[in-house]
């Protein structure tokens, strides 16, 4: 039974004040979860997990210390962390890597003032990072798909049998553009194809899987559209490019990377927080670097 | 010694009639070049050239047949490909892949409508399109970086021990903004940084060379700004971004990878074209696909 924390305190009225003498001692225990425990408990929701082989790996810190709050980012920028440790939260779990290469190695990049920098203001507030990346997209449904899902209104959509596929009311890709720009957050974001072109078969790829996987996602389901979060610019896009100049009806939305998958880790913190109880798990979005000129 | 076909019919005529009875000859030898030869012939310009580990091999088409008509761009879209054929010219030399990857493999989307379509576009107009993305950038100084200097106007700049690094006077990245805007056609484009933030020590990676090159640049070199093609959204950009929140003075332009390196192909059109002397070289930019909302 997994309560967030008002109905964990509703449900403990409920059972009358006999039982709240317990709720200290629970509490107690709860504040003295550590970081590895926490993490051992979100790998029970995913299927075969632990991983041998996965880039979520502990990025800097010490898990075995108790956890005294939880941040969930997309990216543990400078500015993450800051605000990480002005909440006392000393767990960060960034879907994202935090050292700038999908396996965090530093190895290239060891003596860089940027990197050690970066250390040093982890290690000062003793955070933890930990990259849950493969582990989220494991999950059934995938997390980040949920998050996009809900984040877009479109859960009902939702089909287990395809699940990077879904069929809306027919509308517009600028519509669309318009619904994604407001529920995501989205200042600017770019398009290929026809703003007017109607659409009802959707694609819903977020983040960079790789032009391989887009294409062979696009070839074999022909959605009308096609969202996405970030594309090699001679692959997907291109490809787009092309299907358009030569008649099909086929379009391309780029969320960006950071936009098209932030929902997801926005809705980890809702999933995770009534498995923690009394630690706060707060979602700290990083957003996208860009200035759009 | 090349000359421009301006300068081979002033030439002629300075020589006096009775040279002007070769002249037919000579452009019928001219016309028959095949594009086999003409390639050979601009490899002999390329060091180490031909490669036996290349990218750029031909895409499209028999380059046993005489050359009608050159056309130079970025991508050879279906747009290009109609504006070759409209030309006259049987013969596309484009920077990047012609099929949506780098290697240009078809064998996992040979049946995909778009590669099919795009094929028999090209069969139909008898188009040979090669790909000249390797070598032009083993070129000295590299072709894509002399074009990109010259469409700046920052070819003074040019230092031949450290190509990619230039000084430029000190100014803003505003104001590069607005020149590369200007000078390259940007509509659009992203920055990482500060606006206003001086600069004077200017990175210039064209195209996307990936983060790891990227970023060990920036170790390297320290530039102030960096101007570059495009990044993976998870590597340069958020580098950037800490080295910006951290309080160093850095800043990146992602200029698009197309706008990025279209200026060499211009200047390889110019390059080439008193060289083929009446085989009209005709640059067409690809400009990108994007529609930035």
């Amino acid at each position: 039974m997994n309560l967030t924390r008002r109905e964990f305190v509703s449900a403990s009225l409920a059972i009358g004040a006999s039982s709240l003498v317990h709720l200290p001692a629970l509490a107690f225990t709860q504040s003295k979860m550590t970081i590895q425990q926490v993490m051992d408990m979100i790998l029970k929701s995913v299927p075969g997990a632990p991983f041998s082989q996965t880039v979520d790996t502990i990025k800097s810190g010490d898990p075995t210390q108790p956890v005294t709050g939880i941040v969930t980012t997309m990216f543990a920028t400078v500015d993450v962390i800051k605000k990480a440790a002005s909440l006392k939260a000393n767990f960060i779990i960034a879907h994202e890597p935090t050292f700038y290469n999908h396996t965090d190695s530093t190895d290239w990049i060891e003596n860089d003032s940027v990197v050690k920098a970066k250390k040093e203001l982890l290690n000062k507030n003793k955070i933890v990072v930990w990259r849950f990346h493969d582990y989220i997209h494991t999950m059934r449904p995938d997390g980040v798909l949920t998050g996009v899902l809900n984040s877009l209104g479109w859960q009902s959509y939702y089909n287990a049998d395809n699940p990077s596929m879904i069929n809306i009311p027919a509308t517009t890709v600028r519509e669309v553009v318009t619904l994604a720009k407001a529920n995501l957050g989205i200042s600017s974001l770019r398009v290929v194809g026809d703003l007017s072109q109607r659409c009802e078969r959707v694609g819903l790829l977020p983040g960079a899987p790789g032009g391989r996987r887009q294409i062979s996602f696009l070839q074999q389901e022909k959605p009308d559209l096609l969202l996405c979060g970030e594309v090699a610019e001679w692959e997907t896009s291109e490809y787009i490019r092309d299907a358009h100049l030569l008649g099909q009806k086929r379009a391309l939305i780029v969320l960006g990377h950071a936009f098209s998958e932030e929902p997801g880790m926005k809705w980890m913190a809702s999933w995770l927080q009534p498995q923690v109880k009394n630690i706060v798990v707060t979602h700290v979005p990083s957003s996208e670097p860009f200035i759009w000129v």
